[in-house]
Formats: structure tokens, sequence, C-alpha cells
């Protein structure tokens, strides 16, 4: 396939949308309503995905990661735009369409891109938001001394099992959070607690302690005598992690009106730059090493 | 150098902007003013440029590109985010030094991004802007018939001089251009005028006339006997079509405040579809096909 039918088969494939310009001028054009909000995340072959895995689980895989950083947030997806480099030798019409597909499943949009031959594989995808009903956006750095930490969903085994290539961005989950005042900060877990929870609690100024019996570990997770470590340093989960007001966290919990558990798995403290695990075993040791890709 | 060194490195070399939030978050954040225009640009080793080109310019070409489609807009440059896919071999701070400097040249703070391994060497940068004095984004559907055609700067011979490498966005001229109410469209010319014009009398449902006696030829094209065809095919040159009121032409070509020439090379006309070149001896032929990257 020529770049200029991948340009086509896009233009067909994405529908007009009356408040946006879209594919075809020099830029895309869009309304916006107050503060915007962007994100770009990029998968690589070889790195990210593989030759045998499913063609439309790698442009879906490229959109959810994508827009989990718009969750992150608490923002609504406003646009994309897709950077698709065409290797030879891969299903690029399906990997394309699980991209759109994706995108499309939670209203934002395919408003441009570029599309250039390459000698390996990728998919950078950029998405733009702006406020929800919360009127904010959540950061990580607003974390406070003694806010309980907690998570959406469950966490480890998602690359031995595949589950990494379907992430289910979580944007409905963290509008609701971001209009509850006591949510003071959130993130998306892309490299796993190990590696997250010390950058949200640096961001923030505080330490943080993660209770390692509290972490809800998923059934992707089938190694014994490992699981609390494949679910603090596995990776790739794209759930959301926030720091909550202590005193607010029975309300929340009990209002929380998802299916999707919400597990309270830690703290934030004082001792700035001490990052703390107590494991199964009640004994309290350094956070392992978190996941780096 | 590993991705966490690099973006220390990024964080590093980019200052922090009051009105925004930048790398650090999930999201970079910016207050909008009205409508915003946004448009993603990549280039990869091996095609848009190679192992022994200077790393700097590298970085400088991934700017410049991604700047000139705002340019295209008439548009104020707002953020950039980029991509960085790190292949073995390359001089990864020199490359992103580069690619930073260009943007802030044009006052454009990188406020995001990913850094992500790789086979080989890439750059995506979206960049993103709003309206500047002009109050409005100049389309490239907005020819009308009759109008004539002018371009800024001269064509032909990028490539093979090495210019593509360091293109210059025309921002400044694309803002003054966008002011004037006699520029009905607008792009920047990044395949040359063979490949583009047809682009925006398409875009515009009119046919396109090029005068191949008034192209302005750049001296970086040095063949004899194929300077036309270098300056309507060679691609890369980044400067501006527009399409402009005939009957303004004389003032607009009067007024121009800028060193660089402004050229009349052409029209619009009724005949949809067809794209005709009048060649340097006087005939009228259909247009060559232009450079497809």
């Amino acid at each position: 396939m020529r770049e200029s039918e991948i340009i086509e088969f896009i233009k067909e494939r994405i529908s007009a949308h009356k408040q946006h310009l879209g594919i075809g001028d020099d830029c895309c054009v869009w309304q916006a309503n107050g503060q915007q909000c962007l994100s770009s995340d990029a998968i690589i072959a070889d790195v990210h995905f593989k030759k045998d895995d499913e063609p439309r689980l790698i442009g879906r895989k490229a959109a959810a990661a994508a827009l989990s950083d718009l969750a992150a947030m608490g923002a609504n997806a406003v646009g994309a735009s897709l950077v698709y480099q065409c290797a030879e030798g891969w299903a690029h019409q399906e990997i394309i369409q699980g991209c759109i597909d994706e995108l499309e499943r939670h209203q934002c949009p395919l408003l441009g891109g570029d599309t250039v031959a390459s000698a390996t594989l990728g998919l950078s995808v950029t998405v733009w938001g702006e406020h929800g009903p919360a009127q904010r956006f959540v950061l990580r750095e607003n974390g406070k001394i003694a806010d309980v930490l907690i998570v959406t969903g469950s966490l480890g085994g998602s690359l031995k099992s595949g589950r990494h290539l379907k992430p289910e961005p979580r944007l409905m989950e963290s509008q609701w959070l971001a209009q509850q005042d006591s949510v003071h900060a959130m993130m998306d877990l892309s490299d796993g607690l190990a590696a997250d929870v010390p950058r949200m609690a640096d961001a923030s100024g505080c330490g943080s302690l993660i209770l390692g019996n509290n972490v809800p570990i998923h059934e992707d997770v089938t190694q014994i005598g490992e699981r609390l470590q494949a679910a603090l340093c596995d990776g790739e989960d794209f759930e959301l992690l926030c720091a909550v007001d202590a005193a607010s966290w029975p309300q929340l919990k009990t209002e929380w009106p998802f299916q999707i558990p919400l597990t309270m798995i830690g703290m934030l403290n004082e001792e700035k730059g001490q990052h703390l695990l107590e494991d199964e075993f009640g004994k309290i040791r350094p956070l392992p090493k978190g996941f780096e890709h």
C-alpha cells in the first residue's frame, strides 16, 4: 500500500464532524472551550507489540494508551491525530481500523495526522481534550500528606496474558472521580504501582507506603509466589491511581457507581522521597523497582 | 542513552511556562483562546534524512516542517509535543536540541511528548496554534475562480543542496497574509507546485494553470535544461502558496513588507479537475506529476 492509498483509506473511514475541520487541510481545526490538555503516545513494533499480534489490537492499543492519558486528567476527549509509520509486511488497513474504532468508541474523532514510510512499523497517537463536568483537570502533583492511595480495577499479568493489547481507558470513571472534591491527585498506571506511586508521591512532595496485602491482583497473574511482584511491577495496566482525602474514602467507596473495583492500596506521608512497601508478611521494606519500557 | 535519561535531558533544556503545564504530568495543559488548529508531522531515518546529516539539522527539520503547517493556516504557535523514537547510534542530545531550538526560535514551547525505543530513528512533532491578529485561519479550500496564485520565496533544489534540512517556516509572512482580505486560500509547499497547486485547486473546486516562466527558481537548482521541472517537482520548499483576488494583487505586491520575493505564478479557473502548465516555450500542457515522499 502506498502512503497516498493509506491516507485515502483513512479519509473514507472517518466521519465528518460539524464542529471540526478534519483531514484534508494543513491543520485540523476545533472550537476550544477553555483549558485544553494534550498527550502523545507511541507504540513501536518489537517493543510494544509483536509481528503475530492481532492487527486490530495493535491499532486499538495505540489509541487506548493515548486515551488513558486523557482519563488520567479527568478530561473529555476532543480529537486525535495519528502518525502512521508504514513498514512493509503489516496489515495496514486492519491496524488503522482498530485505532479508529477505539477512538470512536470513546467519542474521539480522528482529525489529522501524517503517514510516512519507515523500516519499523509505529503508531504515534496524539489526543487532546478539555474539562468534563468537573470543570477541572486532576494533576498528579496535588496529593496531600495522609491522603490514601486508591486504584481502579486489578493489576498485573498484562504483558504475559496479552491483556496489554486491549487496555480499557477509564474515561467514564475518571470523570466521576474528577467530580469528587476529595480526589486530590490522579494519574494512569502504565509502568506498574512500584514505578507510578513514587512518581505521584514525588510530584506531590510526599513519601509513600503501599500496603501489599491490599493490592488487587489481576486473575491474569498466574505465577505462584510472585503474585504481588507481578501486580506491582508488570505495568501496562492502564488503571487509575488517585490520592484521596483519607476521611472521605469510606463515602467515596460507598458511592462508587462502577462495576470495576475501587481499592485503597496505600497512603502518602511526610517522608518525602521515601517509598516503602508493607509486604505480604507485614514487613516494611523499600519498594522494588518498577518496569521501564 | 536510556529513555529516562533522554526525558531528563529534555526537561532540563526547556523553560517553564507560566501559562502552561508542561512535561511531567499525564498531559500538558494550556489556556485556549478560541479556535485551535493542530498538525502532526514525522520525519524518519533513511526517508527524510540520512545517517551523515548534521544531527542538529535533523531536529531542526522535524520542528520546522511541523511549524510550516501552522504557517499554512496563518496561525500563531501555542505549543508542541515531540515523540522521539531513539534508535542506537545517533547523537540524541544534539538532535533533540536542534528540535527545541527551532521551536523556541518561533516562540513555540515544547510541552509534552513521548520517548520510545525503536530500530529506526524518528521524530514526530505535533504543533498547535490559534488565531493571530487576523482572527481567522486561512484554509486551502476557499480559492475562487480567477484568483491569482502566488508563492513566497523561490523553489527547487532543496533535496540535492541539503536546504531541505533547514526550512524556514513562514510564520511571520503568513500572519501578514492572513490579515489581507484579498488572500482567499493558503497552504505550505511540501511536495512541489506540481502536486500542491492541484491540491489547492481541487479543494477549492477549481482548475489551475501554472505560468512556467513566472515560477521563481531557487539558486540551488543547478541542472541545466530541467530547471522548471526542479522548481515544480523537487518539493520540500516549505514556502507558502496563496490564492488571491486578482484585482488586489498589485496592491498586495506593493505593500508586501518582507525581504523574500512574492511572485504570481498562475491562476485558478473554472475548469474543475484540469491542471495545466504553460511551459517555457509558451506551450500549454498537462502538469507533470509532483513529488511523493
